[in-house]
């Protein structure tokens, strides 16, 4: 531990700034310490006791501050703050999983060049420490995929609809009340929450890093009753899943949408805002990990753990992203696919390679069969504006 | 990396070592390499061609090896090997429970002294990195519990006696056919291999080192039909669970028995030969890891996790052992325990602060009460002696 001590620069106090320093008053750790705290609206009542400010000169100015935590929403903004504690070779802190999905490869250069901590375990899965995990633990050779559950107030609203028949808004409603989702819901209900952290896990787990707009990227905004129906009739749940997994001639895919899940699989379980994660390798089969992916107190003791790993000097190695033989990014996959349609329009938007099944009604249509990643990536505006949906439907 | 490569002497060549090798066979990582394999039985046909040895001393003194793997049944020969190693300066990758859960204290002190890296994170729970993320990331003042099922084989046994009615004796027979089960079946089955697990992970998640002997162990060898009959009655199932958890007062309990677990628990799904590990968190609620806690390959990768691991310089760095107010280790905790018995002085033997439900047949009878651990402790030869069968029944 070396006697260092760590004088944080807190940028934004919302519900994981506020859990920081609600976990540190109550567990007291004398190493750290939250000397000044910048917000963006200093004239907001607060309930707590401490320095605010609303310049963030007062913070990067201040010598005795030597530790920068960033836990605001803005991307922009925390992408300037993390960019200029880097290069003032102050250890960062970051939750930011967007600024992190589209930065990260700047910003792991910058904190090679300066030597100095950048760390965001809580921005993926809050309390699950999986970055960590696929960093340190899971050699590259033996991982084969990793799927999981990473948005909490998503999964949270599934939840609700599929255990308690709670309407699609009234889920939602009660997930912001709970603080679970996001300030901007689409960010959670669209895939986007999730698809920054497959983003950033990717980075760790398989070297590579890919750019938001290559990834086919869908939610359950558009999910409707009939989608509902056909679920409970298969024994299956929707949950919204982020996928990357190796396949042959060291590819790589990457997606984020729903999957009807069967009741084997041990996402089918995870519940409300948890989060969980398989990771699946060649010599170990499967592992699982399961926590609290969202709300102030689990994320903030995420926050934490990276804080006072600080204290010990520890930092990413990205091993894996040195590797001679990176995997190749593509989206020349097929899928399954359960599709709910409208009309002959709709149908004909999809460019099927094969349909197994197909029903209409009046009022419903489906069909089930397989179509590419890169068709389906090509479509996805199309797919979020019409009254469709779709979903991935695994043959297990 | 620092362009290191780890020329490995290793001793043994069971399961988990042959589950090394051929993982390493498998992936071909250049910078880790088996030079030589101290087996006891050199006359032994093996189906490799490797370098083998019945001496020691041949690893010892080959100044071309510069990395000890220890993975041998026997836990007085390891802990000579590990001990050897640490004083010689050569880092260790051990996988032997049972030898550390005896010597861990002093190995630290070897390990902290010789200025060298003992890892040994395959020897709990195989394939789920469980100590590297409880040394890692939980912070002692958040951790409140960590409870689970730690021996792939007994879980195996139970899995099959309540999912395909099989019997104890042909389950016991299939674990060690499918080489989950030690060479010494009662290791698995009267939860020393837990215990053994136990103690190491109470050492990195509190910081305390407590004494096999000190902790109530009682295994599922004792029990019978009436004993599942019950549990499937009650909609439970036995799991062997390894138990620790902070209590008020900053007081330590652990033990290892078989509990009455419920449906809505994560450990009621564990499945054959897999581990499962709850963690508890005063802020994160609870976290599970879920994966394969034992067979060659899963605990083999495991090891070579710890191998790479030494590649980047990692070492266990203790962080809770240094704390200030480290836990006081305790057995006066009351548990709901249920206890099946033959005759009055089986009854007599436990002593129960209460009872609660009391059966009794000609040929079956119970009661549920609370007991201390410490009592339990006292008389646990008793309990494996006698025709009776205790577990954990918690109330939920």
């Amino acid at each position: 531990m070396n006697g260092k001590k760590l004088n944080i620069g807190l940028f934004g106090f919302g519900t994981v700034g506020r859990g920081l320093y609600d976990v540190l008053q109550r567990i007291g750790n004398k190493n750290v310490e939250i000397k000044r705290i910048c917000v963006r609206d200093i004239t907001k009542q607060r309930s707590v006791q401490a320095d605010f400010t609303d310049k963030a000169d007062d913070i990067f100015n201040d010598p005795g501050i030597n530790f920068i935590v960033e836990l605001i929403d803005d991307a922009d903004a925390a992408y300037t703050i993390v960019k200029r504690a880097l290069q003032s070779g102050l250890p960062v802190v970051s939750g930011n999983k967007k600024m992190l999905a589209y930065h990260i490869e700047e910003l792991i250069g910058l904190q090679a060049k300066h030597n100095v901590a950048l760390l965001y375990d809580a921005s993926a899965c809050g309390s699950i420490p999986v970055i960590r995990n696929l960093e340190e633990y899971y050699d590259n050779d033996l991982l084969t995929s990793v799927k999981g559950i990473l948005n909490g107030s998503s999964n949270f609203i599934l939840s609700k609809i599929f255990n308690e028949k709670m309407s699609y808004a009234d889920a939602l409603k009660l997930a912001q009340d709970l603080g679970f989702a996001e300030s901007n819901p689409t960010l959670d209900i669209d895939g986007w929450d999730s698809l920054f952290k497959l983003i950033i896990i990717t980075v760790h787990a398989f070297g590579l890093y890919v750019a938001p707009e290559e990834i086919f990227t869908y939610g359950i905004s558009n999910m409707n009753d009939d989608d509902i129906r056909f679920a409970n009739e298969k024994e299956r749940r929707f949950k919204l899943v982020a996928h990357v997994e190796k396949i042959a001639g060291n590819r790589l895919i990457m997606c984020v949408m729903p999957q009807l899940i069967s009741r084997n699989k041990y996402i089918y379980s995870v519940e409300d805002e948890f989060n969980g994660v398989v990771i699946k390798g060649l010599f170990y089969d499967k592992q699982f990990m399961f926590g609290r992916g969202a709300g102030g107190y689990p994320t903030g003791s995420a926050v934490l753990s990276d804080i006072t790993a600080c204290l010990y000097d520890y930092r990413y190695e990205y091993k894996k992203r040195n590797d001679s033989q990176l995997p190749e990014f593509t989206n020349d996959h097929l899928f399954r696919v359960y599709y709910r349609y409208t009309d002959n329009e709709d149908l004909a938007l999809v460019p099927f390679e094969s349909i197994s099944e197909k029903y209409s009604s009046e009022s419903y249509k489906y069909v089930v069969g397989r179509v590419s990643l890169g068709a389906l990536h090509n479509i996805q505006e199309e797919l979020r504006r019409r009254n469709v949906f779709i979903a991935a439907y695994p043959n297990d």
